[in-house]
């Protein structure tokens, strides 16, 4: 048992008091995991942009101040009442989305959107009690996207935590909890290329690197990275990615360049850059008959999916994914043990 | 061997000599088929819109004059060389679209959209010489669809005719060649409802009650049908509809209405009006994670369909289907068994 359980911890976090304005490393309060809570000791945590975006808070519900972070490895300290499935000293995920394991999401062999722990940027505080966790002085300092792994201790519900082999590295692995797995299960899970076949991968940031890798595991033969940054074309390599296209140094839309290189358009492609138009591309450049696109990307508020009906009713499909349609608790730790094999077909 | 064979057919015919105005009864010559043709003895023909949307001509090429019909029910009188799997007196289902058995799309178990004989309403001739095989006076009527069931013979690609079982009534069975097979196999070969499943079905016209049927034989417990003309509702509670909504009765997009009664969505919507409104109200009515939705209907020619991408993020899928995705010459003589059979379950 650690000596800290029952207790408040005070340690260092990195805090965000206003939009915008930089992170100040302070000393919190962390109060001990209440029902259905787990109070993690963060080792490693990555940066997101969707920190950034969030932190930016430009159009959103600006709460602050909070502590951001959520792709990050760590260790159980201490659980709360009725944790059952984890214990101190488990090594963990803590993930920005959850799984109730109790709802028709979890219960759905098909989604990952579970109803009680779906991500939601707007709640700083826990389900347990609307309260945070963090304080400075009995001031509260509000949680981000139930994770706020920007604290050396930060307490998250039960079922947003994936424990993993204690094995892995969680310097490596923590990325593991965000765009990496969300860009890798878009392709595995999602646009599931058959062996030997064709996959357009719009964006070459992680999660698009992610998918390519995604593809070349399954076996795509043919893996076209799509940027507009011509620099990420050597990187992607060694992520899979066999041709580049560069939509700059074209004058004609990018799904008809597509197109003309795979006799009718791609068998699978998938969108990781957010953009408007890159999703209506990547939809628009699948073959028809059997064609599937993935959206991945997260969009503008006032973005409008616009396509000809009659590019549906040519048999393509539309799909769209989120976190790679991993559940957290209940398929995270195969992905560790996936890096850990290095699997690689 | 029929004494008509290999020699001109005269006959009686329905010809369309110009956009818009009514169809006369002439008497027509009907060459041969040639190579890979298949001329046949047509019993039995209904009318489908296409027939009229194209009798019309507002917008598409007018191809005049000419015979109209597509959905029809017949006996080979002759064949030409090169065909093996069809002999005089088989009895068939001619189809506006093939299956060459060859291409890309035959060899896929995902498509029917068969590259050679793909649905061609801009040609009014036989593929094998560019010619029409209809004639008056020596002056060419041409095809529609490469079926032009209007005729008492019509002369029909062989990848074009579904072989049947010659105990199927013929005067029941033409229906199955193109409408009733679209809905059906909307439902049962795309969208394909788990049983215990919700099922939305916009549109309660033939192709629509044939979708809500394909729900009811794949075990669907809610089946709401969605239609502006409430008079439709008593007939389809036949083929299986149990709740109605007409969306005039509303204040609120049907999208929302379908939410509230369904617990967030339906778990598969299938649309078979051409309404892009419908479209739209079609998949946004689907429930997040798991929610398929299948376009049927053909949109105009300038619609846009559009939604916010943020509903494709949310795990919903979007589907289109031409012909039910059947290939018209491996799968229809299933559908006609099913018909046969009175499979209801």
């Amino acid at each position: 048992m650690s000596s800290t359980q029952g207790q408040v911890i005070r340690c260092k976090a990195a805090v965000a008091w206003e939009p915008g304005k930089p992170l100040v490393i302070e000393e919190v309060e962390v109060a001990p995991p209440q029902a259905m809570e787990v109070r993690l000791k963060i080792l490693f945590t990555s940066l997101c942009h969707t920190d950034v975006y969030f932190w930016e808070a430009k159009g959103q519900t600006p709460i602050f101040p909070r502590i951001f972070g959520h792709e990050a490895a760590g260790i159980v300290e201490s659980v709360g009442e009725g944790v059952t499935d984890l214990k101190p000293g488990d090594h963990v995920l803590p993930v920005f989305t959850g799984e109730c394991k109790e709802c028709r999401h979890c219960k759905s062999e098909e989604s990952n959107m579970c109803d009680l722990l779906r991500i939601n940027t707007d709640r700083g505080v826990m389900l347990n009690d609307g309260k945070s966790r963090f304080s400075i002085n009995g001031k509260p300092i509000y949680h981000f996207v139930g994770t706020s792994t920007f604290s050396e201790y930060t307490v998250v519900h039960v079922g947003c935590v994936a424990k993993i082999d204690p094995e892995a590295p969680l310097d490596k692995v923590c990325v593991l909890s965000c765009g990496i797995s969300t860009g890798l299960g878009a392709t595995l899970n999602v646009a599931k290329p058959p062996k030997g076949s064709s996959v357009a991968i719009f964006g070459l940031g992680a999660v698009g690197l992610a998918a390519a890798e995604g593809a070349r595991i399954a076996g795509a033969s043919r893996i076209i990275g799509v940027d507009l940054n011509s620099n990420r074309f050597e990187e992607a390599k060694n992520f899979g990615v066999t041709e580049f296209v560069n939509p700059k140094d074209y004058n004609k839309p990018v799904q008809e360049v597509i197109a003309e290189m795979t006799n009718g358009g791609v068998d699978r492609s998938v969108e990781c850059t957010g953009s408007i138009n890159a999703m209506i591309s990547a939809f628009e450049c699948v073959h028809d008959g059997w064609g599937v696109a993935v959206l991945v990307g997260v969009p503008n508020k006032d973005d409008a999916f616009k396509t000809h009906p009659i590019n549906v009713l040519n048999e393509k499909t539309l799909k769209g994914t989120f976190f790679g349609n991993y559940k957290p608790r209940s398929d995270l730790p195969s992905v560790v043990e996936k890096y850990m094999k290095k699997v690689s077909t």
